[in-house]
């Protein structure tokens, strides 16, 4: 047997790591191991981590799950999910080290599949506040993108093949284009929430990155549905996404959608957008000017929950918070009952006309950013290209394999009806095949 | 072909009359005078009506569906649900006469089945407000119950065999069970409200009022799922209840459940209702102290969101509407964003709690009333009774059949968990047999 090398290791696909493992060509200490040397390589400077399980505790963690679908298989978890080994500090320096006694559902269903939890990444404050100390991947100097910033960089950086992250607004698609990695949120109600912090309920999605569309596949497909306890997901038998990428590969009916954040676009990541969408035959779908509210009610919707959600945090007083995380607070405060409602009744709305406007299509090409990550580490980007799906609840995933004129990654975010996330990640794996076999 | 006389029709359940007319044993316009003649009987002392259809429209509405499900099927609308060719006040005199260009989404799956809308019946204020004239057809001293007084009337007192109501706390189970008719409430999601007036969206239900369980299930066959409007029903296909009540008769597992509401319930009623359970070998199922706060936060999200729903026409100012509801609406007013998502996320909790509770259980058997209609017709009741399980989204039935120490009907409410209507209606008809085989 070959031991890995590191090389080996950074490349390999969750899938690929879990059947070596099974079949004996790996063992669970050898990947392990790798995992660690390029931790210790690209933490110093990528910064994904908020806390890194022991050595001793991986070694006894590992290599007992033969045979389970993500056997020895290191993952990383955003910070904002609760794991009874290891402290969550939801990105605030007030809850650094802070202890709880069960693992979230989608953890807990993650261990049970075999998984090895590697540690906590660095998340925004509350996925809400202040950026952290996560540096991109492919350029020090630029955002990972956030709120998931350590999830993100750490898939990137080969120091993990998968890592939960959570999105209310662009959490996981941005920071997944800014580091090139797939990435997915799905439907609404797909995954449970129990056991990850609150910020908006109305918009709160857990989801993952990985490095293949099979991982993502993988990943929801164990980790989804009813829990008993998070309302959201109630009733729902989970997601059957292997199946659906195992069907016959078939051109998709694709929409292409400039919508009002259209305007936000660099020139070039514009260009290289369109040009995909041509070439992909993607027809030309307007989201009239019946959207353009969607911005506002989503912030009233957001900021009006999240005052609610953050209560005791901001109660606890201004040690260990951000200035920025209270002012957002502060403005959540703000908003009263009936303005919220008014806003919640424009989404639903308009996320019935949504579905009918995508009923012809089986997803949408859509920016999944407004161009390569921008220089800078105190904003993590722009929410305007991903919000509305967000909003709507619907799947949306990143697709990696462009570059901008930067040379930096430049994602195509596909997204599809509420519901449909089969479909919708077929629709991308698709896309990924077209975007690798032309010359952009 | 013998012509029905006026018992007859009274007696017909909605499917036996479309069989008939579809099959040529009676004629559209026989059923149509049969129901004629008993509203013209009986509408002075009832009132089940607010508006009605002239002779004329009628006649040239019927007799032209044979073989559709409902067809020549008279039937009834709360008068919160839009109609094109009738006005729709909502229960406030400042709206009588308005008139609107389209069917509610329910109204318009009736008629493409067969039906044929009689007129629109009495409500309360908006569903909330100040009862109307309708009286209980067992006795005109009391109320028919509220908000859906009319259309629980109207069956009761054999005009229609099927009317359409709407419950957002017990405004179907309630009036069902006071008038000793079939009544249900399905889950949450199950019909569209488009062209309903909203009142309390996170509450809001259309529903039924029958002669029988199989037209129940009829019923909701042919007006559920999704209509691309109410988001809601988005992605629902539609119930399959009548397959349900087809399948083998087997006992079901059931519950029951004394609630916080017991304390209300007369003395009678309650040794009735126990003795039901006993006979019908339903276990005991707590729902513990931590259900004691769903009245509270039913009140906060109901009164919050109708302050919201209702502002209009309370902005229209005082002529037309009563005091009592202007005062409904002033006291939801007062109830701040942050109380309301508390109240939301109360209930939330317990949805979770209730449906790991009811998990060894096929359905519920609890009060559909305190007791029999009250004398008097200020109050269409209490919501003690209902309200819990309308907060959650669960399937609600009220099963006739028995009578209280008055002679007046008393209600069995069957409940199941959210999503199961086809496994509460079956326990609801297996409930019916077991009641009309026991003295009680």
């Amino acid at each position: 047997m070959t031991p890995p090398d590191q090389l080996s290791y950074e490349t390999l696909t969750a899938i690929e790591i879990a059947t070596a493992v099974t079949d004996g060509s790996m063992s669970g200490k050898d990947v392990i191991n790798a995992a660690q040397a390029i931790i210790e390589q690209r933490e110093p400077e990528v910064g994904a981590w908020n806390y890194l399980a022991s050595p001793q505790a991986l070694a006894n963690a590992v290599d007992e799950n033969r045979g389970e679908p993500f056997a020895g298989v290191p993952v990383a978890i955003k910070d904002i999910l609760e794991t009874a080994d290891m402290p969550t500090a939801n990105g605030i320096v007030a809850q650094e080290g802070r202890k709880t006694s069960q693992d979230a559902a989608v953890v807990h269903r993650l261990r049970a599949a075999g998984a090895t939890i590697v540690g906590k990444t660095v998340t925004t404050e509350c996925a809400f506040g202040a950026s952290g100390k996560t540096t991109n991947p492919h350029d020090k100097t630029r955002t990972p993108g956030g709120s998931s910033s350590g999830s993100a960089a750490s898939v990137a950086a080969g120091m993990v093949p998968l890592a939960v992250g959570s999105q209310t607004a662009g959490s996981i698609v941005r920071p997944a284009a800014y580091c090139g990695v797939w990435g997915m949120k799905p439907s609404f109600g797909v995954l449970p929430r129990t056991g990850m912090l609150a910020l908006a309920p109305s918009f709160d999605h857990p989801g993952f990155f990985a490095r293949s569309a099979e991982d993502l596949a993988l990943a929801f497909d164990v980790t989804s549905g009813d829990d008993g306890v998070d309302p959201a997901v109630s009733g729902f038998a989970g997601t059957q996404l292997r199946a659906a990428l195992a069907m016959p590969v078939a051109r998709p009916r694709l929409a292409f959608a400039r919508t009002f954040a259209w305007e936000d676009m660099d020139g070039d990541a514009a260009q290289r957008l369109e040009k995909i969408a041509h070439q992909l035959q993607a027809e030309e779908l307007p989201l009239g000017l019946e959207f353009d509210i969607v911005p506002e009610a989503h912030r009233v919707v957001l900021m009006g929950e999240a005052a609610h959600s953050l209560k005791a945090i901001y109660d606890a007083g201004p040690a260990g918070v951000s200035q920025m995380l209270r002012e957002r607070i502060e403005s959540g405060m703000l908003i009263d009952r009936d303005t919220y409602l008014t806003a919640k009744g424009q989404l639903d709305t308009l996320r019935s006309l949504f579905r009918r406007l995508l009923a012809p299509f089986d997803a949408i090409i859509t920016p999944a950013t407004s161009g390569e990550a921008p220089v800078g580490l105190a904003h993590t980007g722009s929410r305007n290209q991903t919000m509305l799906w967000s909003t709507f609840g619907a799947p949306a995933i990143n697709v990696p394999g462009l570059t901008g004129e930067n040379g930096l990654p430049l994602g195509v975010q596909v997204v599809g009806a509420p519901g449909s996330d089969g479909l919708t990640l077929r629709a991308a794996a698709w896309v990924a095949r077209a975007i690798r076999e032309t010359a952009v």
